[in-house]
């Protein structure tokens, strides 16, 4: 009982922290979606409370009555198996249902998995709430960054938080640690929870390199800006600098240059650029162009993966080199939760690491983060590798 | 005296009016621009407030204080002339300001309105006072129909009021009314407000024609359907027959095929289709498609303008064979309202009459309204002409 | 005997002068399609051939075999009744047939036309020859004018022709005609060929008004490029100003500045822009903000009709003000030539006059040339004209 | 000297083999491009031209005079460092210049290119010239595969040639091949040509796995189809899943299905589904899918080098699940050739082997061909591979 009490408190805490993170918002906030890569934030509430309620409660609930018939076409993502689904583009045209609506939703489905804990000891079952609980913390982050590219992209540049700061710690060095050529081990090996994508514990063959201790500073970065990094096409890949130039992209996103100085807007509004925390909001195609520019290079996601003792980390998620591919030996859930990572294997980059924005206790050194290379709305940063 | 008593009472009454048509909506209701031609009501609430700001308080009342700074860039429509404003297609993406802060706006502009109409006599302001209000009746019925647009379009299909019947008549008859030909004066005569688009009175010469008493039925509007009217490109011009196979359009909009049974999407919900009611939400197209199906054709504006007297009319706008283009010597207003009407003179058609969403006493016999001819959003109808 | 013989002879020598057009080009000049809009000539050669073949030999000779099966499938149009067909914008990209294939398919056909008139007489089948050899020229227009477009955008500037002169005479002055008011007759009605869209003779009630004696020369628009004419939003329709800096227009099309002088590319070449030409290579949008500039107007296609005797014309087609619309009893063919003018009443503006392109003895005071407002590809000018 | 006169023969046979391989061409075929993956043949002959006369003529021969300004211009690829050039979507579009003006270019070239190797012995202009002959070697291949998409979406569906047999051999065997795990060497260690792309020779660590001695055929890859393969989400990327509904994909490339059989577009025309022959002309999405179906999966780029010698290879190209990324101590060459392949290494897949249409001695077990995972227009196919 101890084991489903814990997970029980965690889902309730998970629950929680969720609608602890939209607490500053406006009505008219959680509505909006400004691009297609930013949901609106009642879409993450409503799609975290359906992804509980179509795995779990009617499963494993006989009596269970949906809340309502057509909030699984409403709040499913991307689950084709599932069937028909608000196509995604569309998530910020839906006026209903309203933000009390979703909430009552949440309540409701809360409180019937709540019970089903209660009354039922199952590991399938306890399996699934861990799935949903990750499941929900993925998209806490989703969530706090969308609310910033909500806020950050309004001409009024409202703050979300007095509190939240985004550089808490700026310790500063050039050390690089090296790490000796050898086969290592790559991937989870723990007991405790992990996508499915960590697994297949195998073993890569690394040649020796070294590692930067800390990530490039928006010092480091600005001289780049400044040396005319993104006017050099010599520095850049040909599908990033059609893009640079399609996009008009001159300075990682959200900054300003407001009387000759750049300013950055943070989840604390507009702030002067803190010049010696890491550089954020990159997309790969920046990070790359920095890494050629300086004569180093990314790190591989194996490479991250050995050398992360030797560093902190956890403020920037680390754009790697490494393709987001398939381990050996990695097999997909059977299923509709086989389309929860398998499916965006190809045509995206590897992040490693965790940022300000993820949850307490989500990340680990195996996760694999993804992205398309031009991304830049999360907080993205990097970390040098030179070899020998 | 009482000639700003009036002006003053109809401001405060068409300002209080459209926060009226706002009384049933949800929050969320106000921020969503499911496409680009339909914007999102507090929107609306805030551009015909800033119409005032700009084209009256600004330049009347030397130590008036804009209520926000950023607000003109917000709600600006298509002033090129008055600076940059946000792109239409943004308005969509913009959770602040929020509805609150629109109508404490709305409440701001108002009052220093009522301020300014009391302590002031002048006959340019007077007019640009008037102006400004049938510029707000205008956008009463964009509002109205935007805010059909946003349940319509919403899976769940919220009902906006149990009490508007889009249908509150439904006379029909078969007769035709016959104009002989001669020469006739088209244009706006009386003492009263128009728009610079209906002067210019004129003469043009008509052919004998005879036009139809009432409006083309949902009844009638089926035959055409079930003949497999949508399906034979003769019908169509091939701009139009494009549009029908790239949209893939096989009804008016908001129909919906139930079990077998057309029903339709209204301000009330979703209702079986009322056949006697006059078929609307239709493109110039459709219209056009209509006429050439039946033998006849729709009316010029003139034929339309000249006939007003013989039928009925204000249920439907009418779409018109004419396109809409400047009346001999008509001259655009100098300066930044000289950017209202006269520079979408170019591939739009004009819609005569008015329609159940039309404020009263908003319309005239002269009134020209005009939208590209794909566009189905507004209460769009029909009326046959036969030539001799 | 005689008036077949004419017809004979006349499509003998419209067959031939449309293959003398093509007469300068080398192989691959028939093959390319730079815009949607620019059809490749031996699209133009093969398509005004299948217009025979489809409508009169597979008709009139019931013994006829065709000469390649899938030729109706690469040659048609835009008929939409008589099968599918490449799509436009496909049209550069087919190798096959070849232009010599091409040749063989005209001559195919103009024998097998020779052929049938030579052994029958009949009204219906005169009619359609008829047709055919005026559809023809219409192409030949298109032909040159498309030709024009391939050679002009390529980057080596290939001349047509040493001697084909776009600006033969240049007479400039400033004389302005007047026009009384009136009911005026507009519409074809002599004997001889005209098309449908010229038909329904019908009065129009016109005001006074003066046009002027000469089109616009490249020296005045240059005035109105120097007042800076392209960067005054208040000049422009509100499409005209989004075309203009979406496609970053600043002059009419094949001007070029080198070394600060303005050149014209023109069918003999790169030359000296010529001040005293008329200015052509316009979009409506452009004649329209220059005669807005100029507070004069463009005349409507009945203005022009009515005042057509008293000025010279046929140097440039010239844009008027009137939208293409069907005459007062204007009815379309039956069948597929039912869709020759008919379907394309929407969307467009009237051309009046003609050009140094249109072949001899093809255009006509009545003759309704039609584009949509931004296409400049043609030999498009602008004459004004002055209300009272 | 003998080294020379093998790399001017060489050269020679090259430049012969080109035009060569267009020998079957109408002067019509030279000019399209029907997708903008697919490059007219002329721009080929052209394009192969200018690398020589770019990167060696102008730099080791001081009085060189190019052929022609102009056509840097028109026959640059992707060298940005190198100046403007023709945007990649509009090669289509130039009629000029002629075809035989590119051969005489060619000529002309050639002929440069011989006195100056006669002339002088230098180790850095003998590697630019192997460059270039391998570069053209390259375009040989793609010269051939759009030539055959050219024909292949022609309506005439015109064959290429009698005698190229695109499924010369078609043994058929179920065997798997067993490889060990453990560190393996990977990346080119001759002495002769390679790109740079292969060069950081590394090693790998290899789990144990199967690799199947042939490619899977037109008749397996017809059972994943009848099993409604393409019509199982669960089977492919999400991307795969979008692209595939939007282009209406339903078989590999050039099928087309005849009274219920399945044919398909060869060299040779078409022809009856060879059923024993390896499947070809598919995307990366559709091998993966296919593999997913089959329970296997496609080999890394590693697995596939390590294992080239057990199998045969060379009839088609073969996906791997590799991303094309850099080898560990990558370098690009300094200047405009270090463009030729570094920039490319994001959001491509690797494929191994080589094809038919591989000229002879082109390609080696370490060669990287690399491409966009949706392209279907090269002779692409699949091998599977088991894990223990």
């Amino acid at each position: 009982m101890i084991i489903t009490d814990n997970l029980l408190s965690s889902l309730l805490e998970t629950r929680a922290h969720t609608e602890e993170i939209c607490s500053p918002l406006q009505i008219e906030d959680y509505v909006v979606q400004p691009i297609v890569d930013v949901s609106p934030p009642k879409w993450h509430l409503g799609h975290t409370t359906w992804f509980f309620e179509e795995f779990i409660l009617t499963r494993y609930n006989p009596s269970y009555k949906r809340f309502h018939e057509d909030f699984a076409f409403v709040f499913n993502s991307y689950y084709e198996s599932i069937g028909k689904r608000v196509v995604r583009t569309n998530r910020g045209n839906l006026s209903r249902p309203t933000v009390n609506e979703v909430y009552e939703y949440r309540d409701y489905v809360t409180n019937h998995l709540q019970v089903l804990l209660e009354s039922r000891e199952d590991e399938e079952l306890r399996s699934l709430v861990e799935i949903g609980i990750h499941h929900e913390k993925q998209h806490q982050e989703l969530l706090l960054t969308d609310i910033k590219f909500i806020l950050g992209n309004n001409p009024l540049l409202p703050k979300y938080s007095s509190t939240f700061d985004e550089n808490p710690n700026n310790n500063s060095s050039d050390r690089y640690h090296l790490v000796p050529e050898g086969v290592y081990e790559i991937g989870y090996k723990g007991e405790d929870f992990c996508y499915d994508n960590e697994l297949g514990v195998h073993k890569v063959f690394l040649e020796e390199y070294k590692i930067a201790h800390n990530l490039v500073t928006n010092k480091e970065y600005l001289d780049f800006i400044n040396d005319k990094g993104y006017e050099d096409s010599l520095l850049w890949h040909a599908e990033a600098w059609d893009w640079l130039n399609t996009e008009k992209i001159k300075t990682p996103l959200y900054w300003h240059k407001i009387n000759g100085e750049y300013h950055q807007y943070t989840l604390q509004g507009l702030q002067q650029l803190d010049l010696n925390a890491p550089v954020t909001h990159l997309s790969y195609y920046e990070a790359f162009a920095y890494a050629q520019w300086k004569g180093e290079r990314l790190p591989t996601e194996f490479e991250w993966e050995v050398a992360n003792k030797s560093f902190d980390w956890g403020l920037r998620w680390e754009w790697t080199e490494s393709a987001y591919l398939p381990y050996p030996n990695y097999a997909k859930a059977p299923g509709a939760l086989g389309e929860y990572n398998g499916k965006f294997m190809v045509n995206q980059k590897v992040l490693r690491g965790g940022s300000i924005a993820t949850p307490k206790n989500h990340t680990r050194p195996t996760y694999r983060n993804f992205f398309h290379p031009q991304l830049r709305w999360q907080f993205n940063g990097l970390r040098l590798v030179k070899s020998k």
